[in-house]
């Protein structure tokens, strides 16, 4: 992708040194944004300057990082996939379901009006819908990226993705060959690849995309009635993806607070957001997050539903999981968790485990099931689901309700029961044309993540993974963030295809922003880690870029490569606050005397004045120079003073 | 070990609900620090209260952890090792080499003085040495940990140190049978083990710890001249050890401040210490921390050196490097880093690296050997330095001078080839007595993390490998300790026995408290899932301990068992301060009325009525339950109100 392509260009909102820009595809309403990162100048110690390339990164905070972007959440975000959904013929406009009191929580419009009048905290605010009209499939029709690409049908969807997984991969082979001086790190390309069979391809064109669609490797959660969405893919051939959770809960929140959260989470990087919203309100919260969200939206269906049934999981029925399944796909929500998994016969084992069941949608289940006796409702109405997903491209995230919520229920027979049948799910959801990928631990030690991925490639026939970490130990609560990443980490290289994040306050409280971004960077983090051993062509980009700063002593380059620029300038600033010290050829730790940056520069230095290319020849010529090295010396550093 | 064996116990100084106990051995001066942490009773649903056994931790933090202790640093921690030495009949007292002005950065004593009399704020104070005699090994004399355990000895410090990793190991037995309630978790009795051949025994004895000495698998770093140090072991067949490094520079940092830091670093958890210091005061700093610090201490004796040559590698000498490792031996340094890999024929390649050399040791001998056109003078003097080690048990740790210091330089020509020779320096070290632990990288990706540690095991025939992370991407400065901690972990399943901490301000500044505890506890996480994964029996006792307390909303247990208690109860506070939250059986994520915990409690309790043990009884019963479990339904949380 040439430059040619840029369209438009402008200062980034979010972040220092960048600005905002877009490839176009091609038709000119494929606008594939992107951050571009300018660097400084390389001051050779002759004093000459050499510039650098300015570095392109995956970019997921949608307009919210685009100046030129008005900023009101209540006019929400531009529907730019509205007339791709149009064109291919297949939809209709529907007056769609009326929202009741009941959707947010209250049991008629008297309750709802009297928390408006009294002025609670959380009282509705409505999101105004006109222009925004309720779509689903004409009859008999299926809308789903799934469907399509298994028509051969390459949408502008799947070349939205392919541009905005494959620029910075062809920026990244035209850095790697502009510094390749010699056979530098041959080790290296011996190792790319991973050893789980994944295969990235050398170059992500439009028809990869479609194809790794059609075989259900991949998927596009990209439901019809949220047409903001900026197309992102999930699946193992691509970059690991990240998922943030926010959601309001009996206890703390409001509607301003999460659609804030969810910007925040899009500025740091989150791929996919889920609203795990209960209590009050679930619908206007998940509402306006809709609205402004330019990333893939996913929840939880059945925590609304237990709502609407004053919380007692025995009066789930059909009918009204039913009615809610639509109320969201109507809304626009572009992934379903469901726990159709959690089947009766698993439930029994469970009572032997050291923590039971921790996933808030097992438990509802297992409750129902108990009470009933009669096998899981999301199970047995599975097929009617699928249509319903299928009409409006919803994919599903097949939930694992009975994921180990300690390192003792690992790989248990509740856990892997239940995996198995998340597998048959699958292919049952594939019939009906509906993506499909399937959640995975949870609290997992580290010998035994490879088998989870290994069983899931196997029984979920290549279903997209999604797993919660997994976490490694048990022992640091408020810093699981990182007992985390580690797990994300391993089992993104083996072949997870996103990693939902945890913060640093899980299981101690909600997060906050500070939490969201610390959960936000420790597995974007734990992506990239996985991008780079998976041998992913693109991702040595950015760390080759940073590294060569962190060399050449160009801090402010260093910083605005980073994850976080603030916080890497904010550590910095905490020893070296002074503005000269951001150009200083030395840094804090070593001081300006002694610094092994500095003497590697004199050792290349000297490499370079002999005119030598190899090992043999540097060799050959060291015995004669080193003479006139010493003479030379002791003030080595002087050289290169400014 | 059974409770008689406690003969000291009181309040713990640092952590809530702890105690210090101390574990005596077969002899009464052999008496073990452990830190006991108190639990709350379980509440049973039917209100009957079940206790819960205390929970032992391996504790780093010496006296300052004792009530008892005086806490007075001028005076430093009692030579609980002294008789130990002196029993063996084999070492002398000596006046041991004078100190001079510029051991600590002075020309002269007048410098000093002035320095002194202005009043500056790193000016010098004195430690008194009274009553701390120099010794040395009489003439002939070999006086490692490796020479007794070669000739079957095994001594106070491998007895010590059995107790220490055994105790803890004992408990977990207890508890794993205490808990069993049949068949869970079988697939983790089936996992245990690493793959890469490590094989953690059933129970630590003194013979076991002798023998992985003898044979160079382990090493017990424990100068004569710290008779203060706690005796701990390093080796893959033993508990993942952690290092920190602290040090001042010419930049920052006072001696106060080095040494509450070192107070800090072993209250979280560190397992030694390296004092990397620069600059003025080095001498008197390291004095300061070595009488007060009951873990081992490491040092980089070439930095001191290239002080006294005024920062001028090329002037370094034998004779001045010599006489600082005689310098730092008398004082009680436990392990030296000596960066004789860094051979003349491996620097040129060096050149055509992304990042060139990064460490500070490897830059240093770099440019002497390229100064001189000779080969590396600590490779030459290998055996001079042995002898000297030899002579006051101090341990190797080779250096990795020629790291990488970016993945783009990750397992190349130079850094294998350093490991390589690092491995013959270990073969002549063992020779002379001496005990060897191997440095390693740095930056590596995950998917070349295996092909380090199987080429150290195989190169350095089995001696402990001590990694610095390694970080696995290179984009995320400020976040460091989380890139490298999902190396460290992956790194230490593997078998590496040391993790070398890195705290956030790795590449942008210096350390400060909140920077060393936060690197600690990331790095106990790496170590512990590294125990966890290598099959440690002992090291999913406290994860137990924990999740339990976690499913029966002792909230108080769970803080009290994490690794950083106070930072666990902060953030439960931030969301639900009142003391009554504390006992809740709920939490702030899901609220009062929806808890995944809480139904699964129920689902247990299901399970337990009808007392029924097996899955295919369950299902028998569930049916005729069925419907009365509805009737009492709807209300199932009353059951458990208090």
């Amino acid at each position: 992708m040439s430059s040619d392509n840029v369209i438009a260009a402008s200062g980034h909102r979010l972040f220092p040194a960048s600005r905002r820009i877009y490839i176009q595809g091609s038709r000119p309403d494929i606008r594939v944004p992107m951050r571009e990162i300018s660097l400084s100048p390389t001051r050779l110690p002759n004093g000459t300057e050499v510039s650098n390339e300015p570095v392109r990164v995956y970019d997921t905070s949608g307009c919210w990082g685009d100046p030129d972007y008005h900023g009101d959440a209540t006019r929400g975000l531009p529907a730019i996939r509205a007339a791709w959904i149009q064109e291919r013929g297949d939809v209709e406009e529907t007056a769609g379901r009326s929202i009741r009191p009941i959707d947010d929580g209250y049991l008629s419009e008297k309750h709802r009006a009297q928390a408006e009048a009294e002025g609670k905290r959380n009282a509705i605010k409505y999101f105004d819908r006109t222009g925004h009209p309720v779509l689903r499939a004409k009859p008999g029709k299926v809308v789903t990226q799934l469907h399509y690409a298994r028509q051969g049908i390459v949408t502008p969807e799947m070349e939205y993705i392919a541009i905005r997984e494959n620029t910075k991969l062809q920026r990244a082979r035209e850095l790697l060959e502009m510094t390749a001086e010699g056979p530098r790190n041959s080790l290296w390309r011996q190792h790319v690849g991973n050893p789980w069979g994944a295969s990235v391809p050398r170059e992500i064109t439009p028809e990869f995309v479609r194809s790794e669609i059609a075989r259900g490797r991949a998927i596009v959660p990209a439901n019809i009635n949220h047409p903001e969405l900026e197309p992102m893919i999930i699946g193992r051939n691509f970059l690991v993806k990240i998922n943030t959770n926010i959601g309001n809960s009996a206890v703390a929140s409001s509607i301003d607070e999460e659609v804030e959260k969810m910007r925040w989470s899009v500025k740091w990087g989150g791929d996919t957001l889920m609203d795990l919203s209960t209590g009050k309100n679930i619908h206007q919260t998940r509402e306006w997050i809709l609205r402004n969200c330019p990333v893939p939206v996913g929840t939880v269906p059945i925590y609304q539903a237990l709502e609407k049934v004053g919380g007692r999981p025995e009066e789930l029925t059909w009918d009204i999981f039913r009615d809610t399944l639509i109320e969201q796909a109507e809304q626009g929500v572009d992934y379903f968790t469901i726990h159709a998994g959690v089947l009766l016969r698993y439930i029994p084992s469970t009572a032997r485990r050291m923590t039971g069941i921790v996933s808030r949608g097992g438990s509802i289940l297992a409750k129902w099931c108990l009470a009933h006796h009669r096998e899981n409702f999301l199970y047995t109405h599975w097929d009617e689901i699928c249509e319903i997903m299928a009409a409006y491209d919803i994919s599903f995230s097949i939930g694992d309700g009975l994921r180990p919520g300690s390192l003792a229920d690992a790989n248990d027979e509740a856990q892997f029961g239940e995996l198995f049948t998340q597998g048959e799910l699958t292919q049952r959801a594939w019939k009906h044309g509906v993506q499909v990928m399937c959640e995975g631990p949870g609290h997992v030690p580290m010998h035994l993540i490879p088998e989870n991925m290994q069983k899931q490639l196997e029984w979920c026939h290549e279903a997209p993974f999604y797993t919660l970490g997994p976490l490694t130990t048990d022992i640091a609560p408020g810093y699981d963030h990182i007992t985390s990443a580690i797990g994300a980490a391993m089992i993104g290289w083996y072949g997870t295809a996103m990693l939902c994040y945890v913060t640093p306050k899980e299981h101690l409280g909600l997060p906050d922003k500070d939490d969201v971004r610390a959960g936000v960077i420790a597995y974007k983090i734990a992506a990239h880690a996985a991008d780079l051993a998976k041998g992913h062509p693109a991702a040595q980009y950015r760390d080759n870029a940073l590294s060569k700063a962190r060399f050449e002593f160009r801090w402010e380059d260093q910083f605005n490569l980073s994850l976080d620029p603030e916080k890497a300038r904010e550590f910095h600033d905490a020893t070296l606050p002074q503005e000269s010290a951001k150009t200083a050829h030395f840094c804090s730790m070593c001081g300006p005397q002694f610094c092994s940056m500095k003497i590697t520069e004199d050792v290349r230095r000297y490499a370079e004045e002999q005119g030598l290319q190899t090992t043999e020849a540097l060799e050959a010529g060291m015995k004669a120079k080193a003479d006139e090295f010493r003479q030379a010396g002791g003030e080595i550093y002087q050289a290169s003073k400014p």
